[in-house]
């Protein structure tokens, strides 16, 4: 495998709840933006691209997030984004988040894939096997 | 006019930001949701309703809000919506936030009417100018 | 036990993604703010006021969510929350989403209790526990 | 003026509601996010910094934006960050969002400045006059 590939963000104050650390809701929705931003960097778009010019959909069926540590607006949140599991008609992407070289949350994300317009499984189309496959984890 | 719609929200931890009030950023969304809720209570449905079943689009053109005291979950934050200004081809909705008979935001918000499948402006369809003067405001 | 508490949301437009249904990362937030909206209506009040009056924190340690249909605004969505596993330091709540008596998700949520202002792990209060115990899954 | 700060976004499919551009409720918090990053990069940290290690807060007293074209993921949204009026103990920002050259938005943000353990107006300090002088637009 490739060095795995890195999304980073700027956690904000707009991040955190009370307790003066991000707000659970908002980990999730990082671990999204981190494989979209995957899609975008090593795949030629993200999802809307993949759907609306591709016809390929990418439908969630199931998440689970293990949170490590808390995660503030002191430092710059690193993302890695790898695939853990590769089937015909699904992925598994591996997210983990790092603050200050601390690993503060890991997650799985499991995808199937779809002909976006006729809401039918397909197996995984060229264009992105040959990219998940890249990114498999040994 | 009738009595002002009301649509209530129970904020909540997460909405809070670490100075222990609602952050900013989650205020102009209360006001669209309660827009939304309006729509849904008054005119048979939202606008996922109004753009798929009706194909009337209303986007946006302009959003102004003043912020008069903090927000916190320590009471419901009741918003009430009604009609400002009402022209052949757009609508102002005023949106104003209450906690514990207080007043904490208020918000001038300006739609214009599209045929949603040609993005194309039109006049305001019947149906919805129907509701839209009931709450106007005198 | 109870019957399950249920919370149920009005789903807006804007929770839609381009696929015309909730966007995934709307989900867990859904979820959570129908944990919070159990503890203000069963426990007094939610993790704000838990934290601020109680001084007892609830952060979470996992929560893992199976998508089983698409969610979209054309119905209520019927959050039922429930305790699946209660330990000593540490609660598992089941929420499931319905719409049109359709199960759309289901996920599991841990939180471990903590002394907020020294966050320091401790068992789960009385006045928690007590409500706890009378929603866990026979 | 120094060039005016620019901060980039990678807009995404969640951000999209299904007239498959942005969601008018995103673009405030894209707004948000740009006035905190420019603080981050040019005021040695954002909010979060701010309150809690120079006790001064910021909240907002207004907020207007006009809408001027759809924002979507098929460019990069920059987010540019301007001084529009300051005074002595409030700030105005003007925040532009332009994609492939377009004016895609623009508002303005006025924040006053607190002692924020005690939720008193003060004039602005000296480190933050500083920074936001020389992005003040002529």
């Amino acid at each position: 495998m490739t060095q795995p590939f890195t999304h980073e963000i700027l956690v904000s104050w707009g991040d955190c709840d009370p307790a003066q650390i991000v707000y659970t809701g908002r980990i999730p929705n990082f671990c999204l933006d981190a494989i979209n931003a995957f899609m975008d960097a090593e795949m030629g778009g993200g999802w809307f691209i993949q759907e609306l010019d591709h016809n390929m959909g990418m439908p969630f069926v199931k998440m689970d997030i293990d949170f490590r540590a808390p995660v503030t607006p002191r430092h710059r949140l690193a993302c890695t984004v790898r695939v853990e599991r590769l089937g015909t008609k699904s992925v598994t992407f591996r997210v983990e988040g790092h603050q200050d070289g601390k690993l503060c949350f890991e997650g799985s994300f499991t995808e199937v894939f779809t002909i976006a317009d006729q809401f039918k499984s397909q197996e995984i189309p060229g264009h992105a096997r040959e990219v998940l496959e890249k990114h498999l984890i040994a």
